[in-house]
């Protein structure tokens, strides 16, 4: 981390709510990068992800006001003090003497955790200590925001003092495959399509499944499509939003994957893949079933990203 | 595994179950040593199991006639063709021309997989070539009979070809203790006390839970009493059956324990501890607290069972 803790005592006028805490007062211009993340992972819900090598690189300098500049993916978003990267920035610093600048490979809406790799990445760009804290509360579970901290696969949940979150093995031989269609998918509209109540049989499903699927990801031998099965929320998610979820899922097992699921909650899918050939292989079938499906998207080859969350001054 | 491949059309007069198909017919007499196991493990419902240094040991050789001797924990129950034992020893051999003699350390009904143990050191000892399917059929879950198949740690789920289960790893430092009262507790009237639908932030909950225990279970520094919380079935389970539970939770992890769970289906518990002195102040605090709790029993400090199941000549 760049900066040095000192007394917020020297910056009381620039916002009330640090006063009287030690905080992280950065040597501006800092610079933060995090990947993106595929939550969920089948039945690991709410409870696992992974970090995916698409990055979204944020800037924090001082400046005399608050100017918000962005490239790539999400630049069509305002540029002002509404933007996510924007609001945290400011709340960390607690003063919006500040530019702010965005650069995303991370496609919005998509599933890819784009608003938890960008809250960490900005909350680390503008000093906080605890930038999976920032993460959480914008999503309200860890899972993305703790695969964009610690990169690779992750554990996450929240206890008593907050977010936890740990690195789980993943096999270095397993490549990932993320077909990512045009059209968004809000996570609010994906979360009302789920049940508020599960049988307790699936609950018992996903937990068995989930805890396989952790040893599999450590070790690909173990990988086979059914430690992937859900029953907590793609179907409804399918049924609701998303019909042609099912067949693109089985279409990437058939092409080869060691197992599918939904990114987070859609509409990205995952393929997990024994090596980059393989890999490959799946990417261009996913291409095709993208184009069978009627669905205009793209199916990229994508490494883990094994670093997470960088901050460079 | 004691035997040899042979075709079944030799002992097709034994049972016609086996006939045209290839199967073990042991050398016998064959001696199976299984030992015991605790389920769950808070949040892991249905999913994790661990092997404990309690154990069942079988022997299983020629008689003109079916002849069930045992000893130790389990030699109350009728020996004759209805105990667990004979009738997997039974179906195994495909007659019932054998002399089967149980040896127990792990007590009955009290959450402990006796069933699961007993089952899988039969079928081993009459010359089954998965045990772990013969465990599944008594218990209907996988998770007791996998542990003790392969001891340690395990994670198991049903698959399309039955069950499958896998070491996951476990801290070389951990102790652990065992608080078992007096009184059995029928798995089945247990589990009638479980709801059938649970919220699904509940589900959620728990497999955020049963995550980050996994890799606590396999790197202790990262384990704290939360990680062994659960919203699927202990509390339910308490109510209905046994509400002296959670304060002997509670005052396992107050005496030192790094957390605390029902074993199964209870009415043991189990605690986790930080190597074997610390597992030795809550040994001595668990046996005060079954005293203050007014429920007779046993505090045992046994350290896990890492070789699972055993069969000897």
């Amino acid at each position: 981390m760049a900066g040095t803790p000192t007394s917020s005592s020297r910056s009381a006028g620039d916002g009330g709510q640090q006063l009287g805490c030690w905080c992280w007062l950065p040597s501006l211009p800092v610079r933060a990068t995090a990947p993106a993340s595929s939550a969920n992972l089948g039945p690991g819900f709410d409870a696992l992800a992974l970090a995916l090598a698409l990055h979204v690189e944020i800037t924090v300098e001082p400046a005399s006001g608050l100017v918000v500049t962005s490239e790539g993916e999400g630049a069509e978003l305002p540029c002002d003090a509404t933007h996510l990267a924007a609001r945290i920035a400011v709340e960390v610093a607690g003063h919006d003497r500040l530019a702010v600048h965005v650069r995303s490979e991370v496609p919005v809406g998509r599933g890819l955790g784009s608003s938890a790799a960008l809250a960490v990445a900005a909350a680390a760009a503008a000093g906080a200590a605890d930038p999976l804290a920032w993460g959480h509360r914008i999503d309200g579970h860890p899972e993305n925001a703790a695969a964009s901290v610690l990169g690779g696969l992750v554990a996450a949940t929240v206890g008593v003092a907050g977010p936890r979150a740990v690195r789980l093995a993943l096999d270095p031989d397993l490549s990932f495959v993320v077909l990512v269609p045009d059209h968004e998918l809000p996570t609010r509209q994906a979360r009302s399509a789920l049940p508020t109540q599960v049988p307790l049989a699936d609950a018992a499903f996903n937990l068995s499944r989930a805890a396989m699927l952790v040893a599999g990801l450590g070790d690909r031998s173990l990988l086979s499509p059914e430690l992937f099965e859900d029953r907590l929320h793609q179907a409804a998610r399918a049924a609701a939003l998303y019909p042609q979820a099912p067949a693109l899922l089985e279409g990437l097992v058939a092409a080869g994957a060691l197992g599918s699921c939904w990114s987070g909650a859609g509409p990205s899918l995952l393929a997990v893949c024994d090596g980059p050939e393989a890999a490959a292989s799946v990417q261009a079938a996913g291409a095709q079933l993208l184009i069978a499906a009627g669905l205009p998207g793209r199916s990229l080859l994508l490494a883990p990203d094994l670093e997470g969350l960088r901050v460079e001054p």
